[in-house]
């Protein structure tokens, strides 16, 4: 590998591709080499984003006039929209079966394919990719992604209550048919399209839930939640929406197994993240806000005493742009270049 | 009664105290004849709050400087801290005992002193006053507050609660001891008082729990609760912040008791609220935004279902400044002064 | 007329709309008879604002189906989009020409046909109405309003900057080719059409001028300046966004005229508007918010010395959905049916 | 000079501070070796702004407890309050006079001890400091700043208006009495001290402006604006404040001279600014967005015609924290020990 990856990114003109490019312009070991945005093919990233202004970076071009073959692509991040994203990778694949792929929507989150046409109502279209994709949950699977070609970036909502509960689900401690997730997102979590609901005066000023017993990414969660506890678990899961930009916050309620109490479930958390760089468990009874994570790769995780006696409340935040997608997708594409695990992503939160 | 009753205010410089006048510039059968604030004794209520400019309203004027005895109130308000309101309420009721008072302070929620005193920390100093004081939940107490004296206007975490699940306990329709409530509420439920973690740039673009296991207001929830149930009910409350300025949102899981499900429950809560002016029920699966009843003094709940087997998720919304508090409050004033139970407080959601 | 005069709304599922029927919901002699929502033709209220769902409204059908000739309306409101207006209002006036209407639009507004081509690059499609038309600033043509079948609701932008500097320039108070108009709106007066640059995530933590020299309305606050000038006048204009909901604040800089000083400004504008209801100019060096005119139809003025000997600084604020369109949209309605002026519009402004 | 300078925060706790670290701890050639809060002391940095709970800090200090000659610090930045500063950095350079100050208070702008002592109410408390200290807008100092012991950081507004309008004073390109500058802050330009008016409920959905005609740091404007135009200029500055956390907006509103048309007053910003980092002119007509600089040390500028003839509208828009402040000091703190100027402040805007 010569000193610097060439770099494409599939997608740039939305929220997840421009955090992308927000790390990777300062990235030490990365060329930004194709930037990809059918729409808006031909336009400079600053009109799309005038952030880049002052940066030299590609133009825009469609994905249909990209030739994998001689670009000689060392890694793409793919930030399509789901069902599209398999016709483009496998496409990719085909061509360039060298280029390394970090795929940050759903389709390749999924290893079953009964589950995944379950899930999204229809066959997947490469089957074959599907069975090779590592899920890219860092803390998880971190030696499977130094070797794989296609990992799919876990979603926003899943890594954090993930991160939160898998420890707890490995270590037996807590029981597994009453976990309870009030999943809380900032507006980006809904992506750049143009929706009415989406709207400033739509949103502001007021909170919501959506999508109540019927989220779709709950298949995602299902996966690392029974393969944690080693059977089957289905949690309970309520995403809302917050008037806020960045950050995603899941209040999780907890009972734990055989006698283990708050403290014994926050000491379970502590052990597992001792040597993580990007998750950090606050003392005993602390809980964390999202401002504090806000442009940062971490997520911070509190535990705390429910009045119930026996339940314990588990808090997590994270930015669900950085740690929760193009954070997490650096990080992977770290370490599956064999660069520093945070490299280019140990940026320092933004707050105020 | 004359045409128009003689009110005061306690605390009129706050937030509460502000909604109130709001309601009652505009209440046609009320003539606003006092307003108390001692820090800002002598000042014009423009001075407090320049949205009242255009109105002739009293000046402000200290407590301590009030004549109870001769002011010939019909009915006052209460906006003042815990603690200080049982001494000033006991003070105006010993000298002006023919005035009724609707206290939006906690002083008068519990009324067992024994639970007084262990969630407040010392004695209650007017024992007697709080075993007359009836809980001003009107869609459950109406008769009683028609006859108060002094009404102790619930709180607005647990009036959004209640109106919530009070049913469901009452008609045994859920277990009660799998109850989670996971409340969300705007930044005017924290008070005008300067404190450095509610200045904009601490509160804006973020998300948090607060108080996570111990909310001073738990106590008013059980009493009712386990009034409701005949029976202790100790619910999960994790009361969150959101940066808006008025709203609260409670999400809450329970489990359906003896075969109940979801469509049942909401059938019940249907019911309970048919007649109700101030309590909307939507349809089955649908699930209220904060927004939808800002500025209103209206309740919406929905029901849906959980993906877990058994359980459902009940959402309730109200603007926490109106019904949560100063609406309510007005509410109580008209029944006890015996005009039609929404006078005044019919105001139409101000969205967007 | 009987009791209640029989209304309709064309475009009731916009913002406008919806604060028109806010309000109208509430006035005593209103009844609703008509909405229309073309795209929403077959949905009710509450599907397109939920706020509404606990009123009894007439379903949502579109502006073909309606049969203005037996329908007997007596006033419609025309929330429609530019030039669509000119088209509907023309067709309803033929088949019911006793009819009156206030329009919301642009369409009406100026009066010149060959400003209008100039401004708007086509022919007016209804010049015998363009010439009909009065304007409706009620503050200064509320005589002919009286009389008028067909009013054109003035601009927010425009409404805000008229009451400021109309009285200055009829009293020749300030040169006419120095005034600087630096404006700023929340973002309800980017309509509620789902385009990307109004998302939330877009538009909330940020500020930005637009529409920079060239902003649309200025055709009508050149017609309004002039007239009221008695001269050509073209004052310097620039708009902004920002992230909040609702309100227009315009900072606006002017000289003095043979040595009027700031508080002879000030003078004026307090005489002119001495008996108006819903404009209140504040103690000389005082400034208005926004947001404490929020949800009301009151304008508030405000006028301070400018560090450069000479120069005023006068600002002004209103509701853009209120004063600054559904609410002076009412307040026309009121004189055109003979009810009392501030009839079902003198909502107390809503803060925090 | 060792591979890292040690180096000093005093006042830690506020924003400016906050944001000090948060450029700081990424710095390549910087040890944080003090950090002082004087009602803090004791505790920890995390305790204080959690988001460096991850980091290894020192403790907070008090002041007094530091002794200035024994800490063999290379480089102090004081973010302490207006007058303290003076006594502070006085007692520091008197017993470490080896070390170097950048100072982010008002303290040292003006170089005239009357202008001083005319805008503050009192005699400067160390005149001798106040000839020394280089005033710190890099753009302009950048040579007397390389050798300079004591850099007084210029202040936000102010580094945002001159950006704009000292190479149009210095070029004689515009009049100097016509300039009008109405500038837009977000909240953290207030600082971190607990003000009702600063609450989150008090600013959120609303924009106003304050200090109208007499806003303190028109003193630094009117020395540097006259020290560019080589003549007294007076502009007019009126202030306001945006809900939102980071960025300033400035619209400024100028007479070409001599025929300038704005045009040509971009040109001569596109050519003061060609090779500067952390300045950049957009192309003529376009106009910035404060969220496109938010947490970069970016200034953005654009230049479009105002739509009376001769007139030009100037807009530039930075972050208040970055170049508006702890940015700007970490610039001159590079320069002044002989680092490359950007190291440690090149991060790319986070947006949304």
């Amino acid at each position: 590998m010569p000193s610097k990856a060439k770099i494409g990114i599939l997608g740039a003109s939305g929220y997840t591709g421009a955090e992308l490019l927000r790390l990777l312009i300062r990235h030490p070991r990365v060329e930004i080499a194709l930037l990809t945005a059918d729409r808006r093919a031909g336009q400079a990233m600053r009109d799309v984003f005038p952030q880049f202004a002052p940066y030299d970076l590609p133009q825009l071009v469609s994905i249909e006039s990209v030739d994998w073959a001689s670009d000689g692509l060392d890694l793409v991040f793919c930030a399509l929209p789901h069902a599209t994203t398999q016709k483009v990778i496998k496409d990719l694949l085909g061509k360039a079966p060298a280029t390394k792929v970090v795929d940050l929507s759903a389709d390749f989150r999924l290893s079953d394919p009964a589950a995944y046409a379950r899930w999204y109502g229809h066959e997947h279209h490469a089957p074959e990719l599907q069975a090779e994709a590592v899920y890219g949950l860092v803390e998880v699977y971190r030696r499977a992604i130094k070797s794989a070609r296609l990992v799919a970036n876990p979603g926003c909502y899943t890594t954090c209550a993930q991160l939160a509960v898998l420890p707890l689900l490995k270590a037996k401690a807590i029981i597994t048919d009453e976990i309870v997730i009030d999943a809380k997102s900032g507006m980006t979590g809904a992506g750049r399209s143009a929706k009415e609901a989406m709207l400033f005066s739509e949103v502001s000023e007021g909170f919501n839930a959506y999508g109540v017993g019927h989220h779709r990414h709950m298949g995602e969660i299902d996966q690392e939640f029974s393969k944690a506890a080693g059977r089957e678990v289905i949690a309970t899961f309520t995403p809302h929406l917050v008037p806020m930009n960045r950050g995603i916050l899941s209040t999780i309620y907890v009972r734990g197994r055989r006698g283990r109490a708050p403290r014994d479930l926050h000491e379970v958390l502590t052990k597992a993240y001792a040597k993580e760089s990007f998750v950090h468990v606050l003392p005993f009874g602390e809980t964390p806000h999202t401002r504090h994570v806000r442009g940062s790769n971490m997520t911070f995780i509190g535990v705390a005493d429910d009045r119930v006696p026996g339940r314990a409340i588990v808090i997590a935040a994270l930015d669900n742009l950085t740690k929760g997608a193009s954070g997490q997708a650096v990080q992977n594409m770290n370490l599956m270049l064999g660069y520093p695990e945070s490299m280019g992503i140990d940026q320092v939160a933004l707050f105020p």
